[in-house]
């Protein structure tokens, strides 16, 4: 299925301030890009470079005054999301080096005091996806959906005393129980369509029988017309801006999805 | 400034063809890409890879019939060309590590035989940029340019001995020259505004006074508007199209430049 | 100044124990490994791989009984520790890409929440090394050294209010306060010269005047004769072993560090 | 089987001369280093750093007069050379990225040239491992051995016509006639268990039924005990010393290699 996805940010900086931001899609095994514009006001020297996750950043340095950043991209992704029930558990020794650096615990993710409680919520479950599956749906059951405000990010333990929070703590608290089993998980973020209200998004992944699939607690069901925009170990690696200087919060934010039957505007000559 | 490149290729396959091409320009510290357009028809899957140079390529196997691939992007470069009379020569000690597989000889780089040459061509240079000016200007009085046909790749040495080429063989010469004085210089294939006749281009940079600096010998001028696909230490490491199977070639290929004021096609909204 | 330096560890597993150990230094810009030597006990496959900042873990299996790894390495270091007062703080935009990664805060450098404490801290000072240098003295003064004990990791937060804490811990709080202030600041596992008691060590780097430089907030003074075993945002990342399965503690854990004249055993032939 | 390999390097310096060494095996997945010792004479600073194939070099400048470098290391290797009569020829959209680069020509091997010999030689053959022992087997019968004297690198094609060569020619035939045929094929050099006269060796690997296999054309049996020191597209990219400046040719090189049963020299405390 093809998603013309697209995000607008408008700011107002007081002085000049230097930003990263994580809003182009990259082609992977997971999607293709036919298709992507990219645009700031002012116009503004923008240098790209690929982080240790394999991320696509923008670096830029904004003047005071008014500053937008624009965003449109047409993605193929598949129409359905995989799932494996059954798919086991892969043992340490037998996963690929790059996998091992989603075991530890990371600033969000404090699997390092969560080993207990994953242990319930797994129990009785064949090793592997369906644990995954288990601790997705304990996490969408546990915690209430905050939707009147974004609070600042806490740990996974302190979403679970909270009992409720936003899409990025309902991965956290997916990923950090995963990792208390030995399940390397990370942390996406990007675009979901039909979401409500439409918003960027963010779901995990975890890596069982041989590969890695997709999970998101947020949801009630496992739904396709996923676009990544960028993968870490918690929401601390991949802020999709990440502005430097002081605090100024956007004054318009406008996420847009939208299922397309042509990917390019115009029919080819 | 701003230019809108583009390249478009049809070929015919009799059977399942797969193909590496190397068309998606990507932004780096020369040029920033504000929006691109990769269609193939038909549709199929495509994959992309970032090679050890840090090219882009796309995988794709063609199946049976019509294929054509068609690539539009608009990217901002340098309005004028770097120049650096007199930047020193780097000591092969002070090279960072990156520049160090640049000395090498390559396929149709044949450093290893070219000393001599090299020698007498920059005799009473400054060693450094005025040795590599010295080598492009030779390179450009030495050898013709062939515009009628485009013969298979052949090396440096030969080239110089048959005394014509085409872009690749004059870049694959000051390349070669460049290298036996352990200058570090790799190809580079991409755009070049106002070309003529129009098509894709081959040049070289070369590392001296601490940056890599463009060197074009089938140009008289160092003309600016250049836009680049791909890096390599020859044309044998980027083929903009590679197609394994029975040879085809191509029924169609336009490549077109064109100076644009506005990058972004639509208004901003 | 050349250093000896060896680490000897010694478990009983039930059960097979897969592990990742990071005790083998490797050469770089700071050191240089002209001897070593990797034993383990019983024989068993061994596989390096690197990690993403850049280091090199061993993974293996330990069948089940006693389990030994002894490594021993001599090592030139730099005699004295590079210091720099009063250079600058690198702007945001100036800093290298592979430097940005250590400016967001991780699972036990909490720096998102440490930005007030920071600035009473360098209050005053050059912004750049010499702020460093009052955040490391401020840690040294603050915390207590727990000697008799190695209690579970915290955050910096938490180091700081217990007032007390392990050499991993005051790196976490150096850390921690660094980046709550901008300054890329990265944590570091290895041996140090002369400590007392010999045990492995940690200590950190910030990125100032535009390189790394060494702090190390346990120790009164910036003593010299450090070897690094790995870097990461925080200890979280450089486990030196890390060992999956139910928790075994080391019944034998010994480290040395002897300053030696001649690096090679023996004399050459 | 564990090795004990060995390789002294003695020559004279008019002048300061910059090298890049590639001496020191590193473990990976066909071996693992247990041991290992590099002493230069006199000492310098040394830094290493890895190349895009992963290769390990040692970068220094060594002072006019004497130079000596003496490596050893202690090695595990398979004791026997895997080998997989009628593994398949892998699709080239099946093969994995890493393995594209060693499909194109390079310095020494002209696979452009060599497409209809090739076809020759593998007439019959199941499409993969057959083909790539069948070419071995040609080269082997094809090319004299050179004893007396170690020429200048010449191309496949050039070595072909003159039916004779070293270790090194002999690899670059090989490796040349299975890229001709898309079969990814990349030079190996390192130690050989019993080679006579001892010295350093290569061969090469082809990527058939999923992995690397190694093929030896010099060799009348694919005998086992190699210890590997680098990997490249061919012997352009892998001097085992690299010298910049005059050349100066070794005064002394000697190599050894010897099966030992006790990996480390001394018994474990």
């Amino acid at each position: 299925m093809w998603l013309r996805v697209g995000c607008t940010l408008e700011m107002s900086f007081q002085v000049e301030s230097p930003m990263l931001l994580l809003l182009r899609p990259r082609s992977d095994a997971h999607q293709w890009v036919a298709q992507d514009r990219y645009a700031v006001f002012p116009g503004m020297p923008i240098i790209e470079y690929t982080d240790m996750y394999g991320n696509l950043w923008q670096r830029l340095t904004a003047p005071p005054g008014h500053f937008k950043v624009e965003v449109r991209s047409d993605v193929q992704v598949p129409a359905t999301l995989e799932q494996a029930p059954g798919a086991p558990f892969v043992l340490i020794q037998d996963l690929p080096d790059q996998a091992l650096m989603y075991l530890t615990p990371s600033r969000y993710c404090d699997s390092d005091r969560l080993g207990r409680l994953a242990g319930e919520i797994v129990a009785g479950c064949i090793p592997g996806y369906d644990q995954v599956e288990a601790i997705t749906r304990w996490t969408h059951e546990h915690l209430g959906y905050l939707t009147d405000s974004d609070p600042a990010p806490i740990s996974a333990l302190e979403a679970i005393e909270r009992r409720n929070g936003v899409c990025r703590d309902f991965s956290h608290v997916g990923i950090a129980l995963c990792r208390s089993l030995s399940i390397p998980a990370r942390y996406v973020v990007g675009y979901l369509n039909q979401l409500e209200p439409m918003d960027l998004h963010a779901w995990f992944e975890a890596f069982v029988g041989g590969q890695w699939y997709s999970f998101d607690p947020t949801r009630a069901r496992p739904d396709a017309g996923r676009v990544r925009l960028g993968y870490g170990r918690d929401a601390a690696d991949v802020p999709v801006f990440n502005q430097f200087g002081p605090l100024v919060l956007p004054s318009r934010m406008e996420v847009s999805v939208e299922q397309i039957t042509v990917p390019i505007g115009e029919t080819p000559s």
